[in-house]
C-alpha cells in the first residue's frame, strides 16, 4: 500500500449521518520539521486520488519534499478514504451518506493535527474540489493556515457548474445496469457517457480547434475520446462518482455552524495570503467567480492561468501551465505569513 | 396543417442513398411580389420546426409578411420534412441515410425554384443549424443570394461542437430502451439526459448566475431543468435528433463536389452582403470562429449579440436579443445587393 490510513472513529457528519470506523487515507512526501513549520496539505480533486497529485510534487519545484512536509489527503468518496465502495454495510454503496466540503475538511483538520501535532500549515493547495477543499481551510482555520492557493476551483459552486454535473448525472444513471447505485457489475455504458459528456467540459473550445491532444499521446479526437476520456472514468466507482458529484454540487465554504450561509463572511475570514488561479479558459470553474472571491479575501490575488488547456490547466497534463502555477507557488511560498495583526479569533465571526 | 409540402421525388443524397419521395415541409409568410425580389428564406435548426422560427417575423419586424415573402423551409431530419420518423421502410427509423448541409440546401433550392420561380433571394437568415444552411446557401447560390444573416452558428462544425454533441449522443443512446434506434416507445430517461446535458451548454455561466430563468416563468433551477429542458426534448423523436446530430456533427459548407473541402474557397465564394452574429458567450458556436469566418468572406460584418444568453440569445427567448437581431437584419434589408461587379461564376471555383 502506498498510503497511509487514519482511523476517526465515528463520525457525525454535517447533514446527520453518522459514518462509522470512518477513514481517511492520505500520503505524505517529505519529513516534518523541528518546529512543525514546514507542513502543506494539498487535497484531492473529483475522482482524483493522491497518486494524481504527485506531479506538482517534486525536488527543486515549489513543493519540494526536501524543504516540506506535504500531506495529501484523499477525499472522502474517492475511494481509498471512506466511500461508497469501500464502506461496511448498511452504508455502503448506493447507501452511503451525503459528504460535504466541510465534513472533508474538519476530518483532513483532526487528520493533521491527531495525527502530526500541527499547529500551523505553510500552505493548503488543490486543484478543483482540491480547491474549494483549499477555500474552505483557508475560513474554517484562519490561525492555521497562512496560504492558500486554490487553482481551477471555486469556493462556492456556481449554479451553472452544478447543471453541467446534472448532465453528468444524468449520462451516468441513464445507465439501465446502474440499478439505483445497487449493481453488480460496473455501468460501463455511463461510465463511457459521462466521459463523453465531460470532455466538452474539462477542455476549451480552442484546445480542441488546436487539436492539442495529440501532444498528449492520442492519434484522433475519437481515439483521446475513448482511450483518455473514457478510460479516464471507466475504472472509477459509480457510486464513488455519484457521493463526490453530490459534494461538489453543495459546494459552499460558507454553508456550515461557522458561517450559516454567509459566503462573503467565509472569504473575509481567510486570513491566509492567497493567490487564487482559475485557468483562464475554464468552462466551469470560469476566472469570473474567483475574481469576485478573491475581491472579498483580504490578503489575495487573482491571477489566472493563460492559455487554452481550460480546466485542465490545472491537471497536470501540459509543462507550460504547471510551470506557471509551480512559479506562483514558490512565490507564494516565499512571502511571509501574512501578518497575526489581521487575524481575528473564529469566535469574533460568530455574533 | 399548417404547413406545405414539396414533393421532391427520388433524391440522390451526397453520402450515397437514394431518399425516395423525399419531401421538404415549408411555410411562407407573406406574398411574393410580381418582379419576384421579396423572398427570403429562413431554415430551420436542431430540433426545431418552421413554428419555432415565427419570433422573428412579423408586422413591423425586418422579417415583414407585409413587405417580404418568407419561405421557412424545415430542415430533413426534424420530423416534419424526410425524416427517421416519417420516412417509410425500408430507410424508416434507425435505417434513415445520412444527411448534409449540402443535401439540405440542395432541396431548398429545389423547393425555391421548382415551386417559386425565384432566380434571386433577398436574404437568406438562420439560428444555430439554421446559420449554417445560411452559409451553405451563400456560397452554393453565390449570384442567387443578396444578402445573408447567419446567427448564432459556424460555416463548419468546430472540433469542440462536435465532442460536445458526442455527450449529447452518448446521453441519449445509453438508454436500454433506445435500442439502437428500434424503439418501440421513446427512450424517454435518454431524451430527458438530453435535456440535462444540453441545459449547460445552451446557456452561459452568468445566465445561470443571474437566474435569467426566472424571468422565463420557471420556479426554479430544478424547474427549469425538467420542465424547459427534459419538456424541451422529450416530444422528439430520438431517431430523428440523431439524424439531425449527425447532419451537425458533419456541418461543413465545404465538405461538398463543389468547394471539395476547401473552406477558405467556400467562405470566399460567399458574394451576399453578410451580418454575422454570433451569441458574445455562445459556449458551443464561440464567437472566434466568426470572426474568422467572416474574415475570409468578401462583404461581411462580424457583430457578437452581447449579453450572457448564450447560444439562445438567437433562440427569441428574450426580447432585447429579438430587438437587435432585428435591428440588424432591417440594416442589412436596407442595402442595396451586392455589386454584380463583385460576382464570379460559379464555375470559375472549380478549376
Amino acid at each position: 500500500m502506498d498510503h497511509e490510513i487514519h482511523e476517526l472513529g465515528n463520525v457525525q457528519l454535517q447533514r446527520g449521518a453518522t459514518l462509522r470506523n470512518a477513514r481517511l487515507a492520505y500520503k505524505t512526501h517529505g519529513r516534518l520539521n523541528a518546529d512543525r513549520s514546514n507542513a502543506i496539505v494539498y487535497p484531492t480533486w473529483y475522482s482524483g486520488q493522491h497518486q494524481d497529485n504527485e506531479w506538482l510534487i517534486g525536488p527543486g519545484m515549489a513543493l519540494d519534499p526536501g524543504k516540506y512536509f506535504i500531506i495529501v489527503p484523499n477525499m472522502l468518496g474517492n475511494g481509498l478514504s471512506s466511500s461508497p465502495s469501500n464502506t461496511p454495510e448498511p452504508y455502503d454503496r448506493a447507501r452511503f451518506p451525503q459528504v460535504t466540503l466541510y465534513d472533508n475538511v474538519r476530518l483532513q483538520h483532526r487528520l493533521v493535527t491527531e495525527r502530526f501535532g500541527l499547529e500551523r500549515l505553510a500552505l493548503v493547495v488543490g486543484w478543483s474540489m482540491g480547491a474549494q477543499q483549499t477555500y474552505q481551510w483557508g475560513c474554517l482555520y484562519p490561525d492555521m493556515v497562512e496560504r492558500i492557493a486554490p487553482f481551477c476551483g471555486s469556493a462556492k459552486t456556481a449554479p451553472h457548474n452544478h447543471v453541467f454535473l446534472e448532465g453528468v448525472k444524468a449520462a451516468l444513471t441513464g445507465d439501465a445496469h446502474w440499478n439505483q447505485g445497487w449493481y453488480d457489475s460496473p455501468p460501463t455504458k455511463g461510465l463511457r457517457a459521462v466521459g463523453r459528456v465531460y470532455a466538452g467540459w474539462g477542455l476549451s473550445q480552442p484546445f480542441y480547434r488546436q487539436e492539442l491532444w495529440r501532444g498528449m499521446g492520442y492519434s484522433s479526437l475519437e481515439d483521446f475520446l475513448i482511450a483518455f476520456w473514457e478510460g479516464f472514468f471507466l475504472p472509477k466507482d459509480a457510486n464513488n462518482l455519484l457521493a463526490m458529484l453530490w459534494t461538489w454540487q453543495h459546494g459552499d465554504i460558507s454553508d456550515n455552524p461557522v458561517f450559516k450561509g454567509d459566503l462573503k463572511q467565509a472569504l473575509g475570514a481567510i486570513q491566509a495570503r492567497a493567490i487564487v488561479m482559475p485557468g483562464a479558459m475554464d468552462l466551469y470553474f470560469p476566472p469570473q467567480d474567483n475574481e469576485w472571491e478573491a475581491a472579498q479575501m483580504p490578503l489575495a490575488e487573482f491571477l489566472p492561468i493563460p492559455g487554452v488547456w481550460g480546466h485542465f490547466a490545472g491537471g497536470g497534463a501540459n509543462a507550460e501551465d504547471t510551470a506557471f502555477i509551480d512559479a506562483q507557488l514558490k512565490r507564494l511560498l516565499a512571502t511571509g505569513p501574512a501578518s497575526r495583526s489581521w487575524h481575528r479569533p473564529l469566535h469574533a465571526l460568530e455574533k
